[in-house]
């Protein structure tokens, strides 16, 4: 049912880009688990666009106020509840699209969905700003999560042709995720960084955007978490991450390369190490037959180039149906990939959080 | 919830590789849509083992029985339910795997999830014999798509090191989905069908198995299908998929590819053509903003090699909770990617009819 | 889930009593749709307490907030959320009921389910107040039941020893629903106002409370509406409606008179009347098989006396372990089935009008 | 989704009166639990028409065949699967209610919602024999929760004009369900079964039919199971009672009766007894907000008389469009809350084990 999510948690999100607000209602946390806001705050203002020339010079406080779902500075049974206020809203940037949709976005689609009657404004319900909410609920599943000692960390895999290294699948650790080298873009190797936002700045000068593909890992996780056929862990979190905008693809452990590869190649050996059980190798990315192994659970996602481009484009006019041109004015980020990190992280924590409640009921 | 899929159609399946029987509940559908037993027939038998030497050699009829939801050859608004009796079981073959876990299967896994009470005697419901009840669910979708002009083929993109052409994803038809070439792989390069099933023979004589993707397209969908945020055509499209064993990996359009290169090659353009809105191109895979645009809706999904291979693997054994080798013993293809073909069609099209349905509610 | 209704559209209440906010999420309202915000303003107010002294005198302006899924004047397909602030909020008034539960109140029940957790200033989640939420999702509803001509309206049948007359279950229509006598309580014989209000006035005085019937009517159905089994009409306005706080009973058609008698006397011929099937009688309550018949459908709802009395009562100190006594102090209404009624209407309209949203996506 | 039911474990119910077969599925029962046969069957040979005359003379083994979802003994993970042929079918029976629709049935309620495409066959989705599945879901939830020291029992609190004793709703105990007088009704007061069954007799004498009230008390609950508003248990419990045919009333505690009183006589006085916190009286029928408060939970439904009854009734004639009449003839129960009794028992069951689930996921 469109902008809901979730078997144990419910997260509930709405809003428009240019609406009085957007939120999230999130239905399902335990009572008692604490609350920390400034954590939270710490978190979303890693989606939110930096003073640098990389994000979108729109200016987005993205600062949320809680509404409802916390007593003493605990989560309280009832549904938590935050909004966000869109308080610098330009409405007068969009009122062309309803009838010259722009290439790669959802105003054409919408406008056959809802019969013209979307908000086309921003985008409306279809903005990358609808990631906010989603960043609130994930930043808190991501502290419920670290209670539990498991925890999330991205990186930058691709900006356009500059690659990173990538996590190691088997030891990849939360000292991984703390050496991250964090600029405008976040990766593993530190000589990618400046390559990668040389790119992002050239795409930007040029009027054009970049793709880009994000590795996530999950650490600390049990075995055992995830439901099998339509529940497992990579349709979860294939669910989730698709809601991000933009996100065109996704795989686990060596994902489309084992395609390529023989049975003996892909198949990871069980070991016993100091006690536990292992894999030697970890092409399985974490997941076997949709339930965690207890190796680091490692995705990757796909992200298109921002569809906001400023050269000239080749549209239609709904309203003369008639081809015609189109160049979009405005701001926007020349790569969605960059503040899409924390957004993905938000979504796996969801997910993995959610999982976690479902397999606690069964434990009687 | 583990084995249900849907918001309009609820798809429940149940069974064990071993159980008396395996099957499928489908709540939903349509009162008044004729139900064809005999095409279904046929679209189930293509993802039975054929007699060829490519699947496994376990003889599994797969003939459904339909229990309930059918009169006077219609569907009659209650819900379908069919069931295909395990009549060739040999459960011997599998015992030792409840202390031996097979690398690359659920047999850890499960066994964690479940306290070891798991079905493990062939793979339990983790099986990929599960997927028949699936392929009943999806041939009936696909009937019900066919009778409103809507159409899904897949091929073989590439078995291991093997590719085939791909999709013109503009202007596939129907006549190119007539117009694949089936041998025991299906490809649309008829050069390539002699080579894909040569390495598939080449990994089974050396007791390995291969990967491979599989590319699929729907045509003939109308524009407007699918929801915002969680529930769009990916984010459906992707939780189903994941449920076929095997599948590591799913994209989009030009999917992986899409982060490689900058908006201005990305996007696709608008355009009207015999006064219809079309693209141009189609790197967005018939899908923006999570709904369908009317252009075919293209995606590729990656299939590990088959996890039963019978060289020997090093293990642990549970019980004596040490390192361990394993020879696995029995039949199995050298290549789920064949079987899983017809599978891929009938999760597709179970995504879509339910979207269409889905759709249907807000047209008041 | 909790807080969550809905099959077609999702109705997801948040808040507590004196939290920041209270709110509704709604998803899956059709785009298109005219949202009369002044007509949503004078259905919320009948819940509101008036000024006169049959309501609670604490102040509750009850003025929503609308954040998003409107555009134009028109609901846009996206989320529609609303807020009332807890602008007159006194939590000194609660303290103690933390540890020494009101009888009759979900203090304790909450405080054993959450662990303590739970915001239990003003009955937190559980207050009645979270019925304005409701309130705005089903006065939503019912504009758009009504630009189909359906009508739904209610009335005091019983406030305590004073019964009402009951709606004619054949004949009740819109007329009958502008007569109504509309006081402090809502009757069809006007010489039950007074003798209503005038009981409550009574029970106020005394420190006391009352309980009540609300009777319920829905006109204009079609026939078809609604599912086998689990999701008949009566299991869906069920479910709802003891979503009001304390709801203790549900009876449709002559429902508990109907185990006293006959089938010969409660079946109900069919008939056909200016060409349209009817039943004669209408013992049935509108609903046969879950589904609704096209006659009017008929529920009533038994309301306990507001659990808020100012009589000394014995209840449990959970700190010390021992029985105590209690005196609650503050403001509430002396008969909860008072400002019940539009919540009443409310749920009926949530749950009528999801099932005609249900209805629509078979209809293809 | 009509035949679905539950948010930890799902039901979901299949056939028709005379389809193949009738079942269920149930997914999400926690693997390593032991599963009784024998006592399901037991269990279910309780709604099974005996060979007396007051359960219908058509013959139904209603023995069950587990298709899947155990192994050794135990629930394995994977989804139960159970059915019963439909081995004693008279389709001739039924045909002309397809265009003479009994009163009091679904006839023609189903046939305007699907169009004329439904099995009115013996009643098809309709037939109360599908509470045999109902009944087997049930039994094993009965079971489950007996291994928690949680009993629910069940007696004809009325049948017609012929009312039985309640049970006490403070100290009802298994013993007390053990003590129930077991002939073809059951009851309390032992001097009330002939009474009972003598009228059941004189109406199927009179080719008429009787209603009953079922009162269900569940036992060795804990506290804290159910949630806030929508999922609270008397509306869980409601929307599955609803699901069984011909109920049309259901009430909790006191129900109905607390309309009429006064709070101070209502509400449920709070007291230590043996260091428990417990009510001294039990209007609330052991749910306040929803949720349990640990005392016997109580509540009543009230069944119509059986509609299909011998006498000569008014209907319409669909083809023709004009009134007409029609006696009804084959084999019916002449009391459907005969038979109803366990199912009322298995409704609760799988509500009850359903909350006990969901309460367990929030305990992390």
């Amino acid at each position: 049912m469109s902008s809901l999510y979730g078997n144990s948690i419910k997260i509930s999100i709405f809003g428009q880009s240019h609406s009085d607000s957007i939120g999230v209602v999130i239905d399902g946390i335990p009572a008692g688990e604490p609350f920390d806001a400034e954590k939270l705050k710490a978190f979303t203002a890693r989606r939110a666009p930096s003073n640098n020339s990389l994000g979108t010079p729109r200016k987005e406080a993205d600062e949320f106020e809680v509404l409802s779902g916390v007593a003493n500075g605990k989560f309280c049974g009832a549904p938590f509840a935050a909004v966000i206020k869109n308080t610098n809203v330009k409405p007068g940037d969009y009122s062309e699209f309803s009838e010259r949709p722009r290439p790669g976005h959802a105003d054409y689609t919408a406008n056959v969905k809802y019969h013209g009657a979307n908000d086309f404004s921003g985008g409306g319900h279809f903005s990358g700003r609808l990631t906010a909410p989603l960043c609130i609920a994930g930043g808190i599943c991501l502290q419920l999560l670290e209670n539990r000692g498991i925890y999330i960390g991205a990186h930058h895999e691709r900006i356009g042709s500059v690659t990173d290294l990538r996590f190691d699948p088997v030891n990849v650790s939360k000292a991984d995720f703390d050496a991250l080298v964090r600029g405008r873009v976040t990766v593993i190797d530190e000589s990618k960084l400046s390559k990668m936002e040389a790119l992002v700045e050239e795409c930007r000068s040029e009027k054009d955007s970049v793709g880009g593909v994000i590795e996530c890992a999950v650490i600390g996780l049990p075995a055992g978490l995830g439901d099998p056929i339509f529940d497992g862990m990579e349709n979860r979190i294939a669910q989730i991450v698709f809601g991000i905008p933009g996100v065109k693809g996704i795989e686990f452990g060596n994902g489309f390369d084992c395609a390529k590869i023989r049975g003996s190649e892909n198949n990871d050996s069980f070991a016993y190490k100091d006690g536990k059980v292992v894999t030697e190798t970890n092409n399985h990315g974490g997941i076997l037959g949709g339930i965690t192994s207890g190796m680091p659970l490692v995705f990757r996602a796909a992200l298109k180039p921002t569809p906001s481009i400023f050269k000239e484009q080749n549209t239609v006019d709904l309203t003369e149906k008639e081809d015609c041109t189109l160049v979009i004015k405005g701001r926007h980020d020349p790569c969605i990939a960059v503040r899409a990190l924390p957004c993905m992280e938000a979504a796996a924590a969801i997910a993995v959080y959610d999982a976690l409640l479902d397999h606690n009921k069964t434990n009687i």
